[in-house]
């Protein structure tokens, strides 16, 4: 169909305020390329759960289950945990509950944005790590065992993940080959050479390889693969990894592309995803209007392009492909938000944007 | 007294090469302060393992336990592997056969050394990763469990350890603070807001900070650490972390101020300690004489240090100082190495090196 329902969990802080800009963005898009996309507002978060004792109630769970797609804020607070001191982080339930393996994070230097590296290619950096995102280390999320002593926590890999993680890395590598003339490059990042679990995920990530022929696959070990990240990282296409090794490199490559306010995510599943910006609820600035909202616009964009995927219809992609234009023109064009030293607030750049398209 | 013993073990590939170059500089350096330094050759590693069917000869291991130092080139080699499949690493034995547990990785800018980030304040990096050594999601080496579906490590963090690992880090920014100006500032890099094992961990460096109230104290998520390393690292001082989380950020770190080349460690404990560059064997320049052995230079004014506050005299701590001034010295007045876009060697370095001693 031509229309799809989308579940917004606003979350709090500047969650709220990205997403406002997100949906006054998305409207414009849509009545431009002719798709329907009606949203539904849902509660969840920190400020929720110190109202009502609940961080995630089971009704927006269940609206957000049955929706073509979710976008997501932020969500977390300092000073509201849950009893047991971890974060309120029903963005983290939503991945295990939908069973969200692939945590795609792209990192790519945006026109006019600064980068933090010298180099000169460093202008050219477009990878995208995917952050497995259901098991790892997080398998042992709110499992972990504390004595008077010691503490453990069990990392988990399985065949299964590890094979589908692997299959959504080479098909979005042969995409990226098609779409953006990106040279179709698989590198697993493990640290094979310590742990047996991880000589298991190379093993079984050999094994999916052999399935596509055309795509260039190799491995990398995390240590070095952090090294090159800050060496050399334009060499790179796409870097499938184990969950906690995801949430560490994906923010070593936010930093290098102008930071959390420039970094979308999309946490994708076989049946369901959310779309999320990869910066948290930033407490230090909610409430002023100066969150930059265009990870919040990129991962929007990374939205119609999975529901085009999903055969949502050819409007979709080209909706995606103009709003991810549309922030790289505004920004190459002089926009300048207060994370890189300007003065650009959130709804000057939801203005700025929905400028530029159609344009 | 005024006679230490060393332990070298050289090792494998360029770690034999750059081990040459320290002792060609630790001769004229020992000699100028009235010091002893006697050394002891002890085979272990890849090639030895292949010859002997032994990575680690337990006689090399006895002599090393018995010095008072070990000086360490590096280990390991593609295609000589452990039965397992993991990497032949006796530094790794170290570590847990002696209680190795406090990874000392200095992170520093070197004068005339190019920095990676564009920023200008990039050049006052002058941090210290601890890694903790023994333990962790290292706990777990060579104890994995594998079955045909899935793959299981556990990462353990005990009460011990980290207290030891925190006071050690605490007494460090002390000491850099008196010898080096620096504001005196632990940051401990955990995940507490996610895994119990880090909450725990986090509570044990509390209690220990309050012994330390001189001492700025603080926490940092490891991915926002690796953010941060990224855009603001000249802002961190002592940084203590988890052993897999150190060994991603040391890596990080060392590609911030010029790379592995330059990037000295220390494996310390209650009783021994091994010095090593943070470096690898390199297969693919070893043999041309063209290895950066900056690291290694940098990790034996390390132990002099070390062996200084151990008691063995004042001659030791001013043989330190002045290796290290002589390293920045050298670059800062031209010296240029392969992995710089130089042309000087392993064995020009030496000597320019050398040649600034006493001057
Ligand atoms: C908020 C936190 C629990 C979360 C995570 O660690 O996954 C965040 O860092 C992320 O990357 O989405
Ligand atoms: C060689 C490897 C096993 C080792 C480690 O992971 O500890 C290395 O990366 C290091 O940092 O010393």
């Amino acid at each position: 169909s031509n229309s799809v329902r989308v579940a917004v969990l606003p979350g709090d802080g500047i969650g709220t305020e990205v997403t406002e800009a997100a949906l006054a963005v998305l409207e414009p898009l849509a009545r431009r390329h002719g798709i329907g996309i009606a949203t539904e507002m849902l509660p969840a978060g920190a400020f929720h759960y110190k109202e009502t004792g609940e961080a995630f109630p089971e009704s927006s769970f269940r609206a957000a289950e049955k929706a073509d797609a979710i976008l997501l804020g932020a969500m977390g607070w300092p000073g509201i945990r849950y009893a047991d001191g971890t974060e309120i982080a029903p963005q983290l339930d939503l991945r295990f509950r939908l069973n969200l393996y692939a945590g795609v994070r792209p990192v790519r230097a945006i026109p006019g944005v600064p980068v933090a590296l010298a180099h000169p290619r460093a202008r050219e950096i477009d990878l995208v790590l995917i952050r497995e995102s259901t098991e790892g280390l997080f398998h042992s999320r709110g499992k972990g065992m504390v004595t008077e002593d010691l503490a453990e926590e069990t990392l988990r890999i399985t065949r299964a993940t590890t094979e589908k993680l692997s299959r959504f890395a080479f098909r979005l590598a042969e995409r990226r080959a098609v779409q953006r003339g990106r040279k179709g490059r698989v590198t697993l990042v493990d640290k094979a050479n310590v742990f047996r679990a991880f000589a298991f995920m190379r093993t079984v990530f050999d094994g999916v390889a052999r399935e596509f022929p055309a795509v260039e696959s190799g491995h990398h070990y995390v240590d070095a693969m952090a090294l090159d990240l800050v060496r050399r990282p334009w060499e790179f296409d796409v870097l499938p990894t184990e969950n906690m090794f995801g949430d560490i490199l994906s923010d070593l490559g936010a930093g290098l592309v102008g930071g959390m306010g420039f970094s979308p995510s999309a946490d994708i599943g076989d049946e369901h995803a959310v779309f999320q910006p990869a910066h948290g609820t930033a407490p230090d600035i909610a409430g002023q209007g100066i969150a930059n909202p265009s990870a919040m616009l990129l991962s929007a964009a990374m939205m119609l392009d999975w529901l085009a995927a999903r055969g949502a219809g050819q409007g979709f992609a080209d909706a995606a492909a103009e709003l991810e234009g549309a922030v790289d023109k505004a920004f190459g064009e002089g926009l300048r938000t207060a994370d890189i030293g300007g003065k650009d607030g959130t709804a000057a750049v939801a203005k700025a944007v929905a400028a530029r398209i159609g344009r």
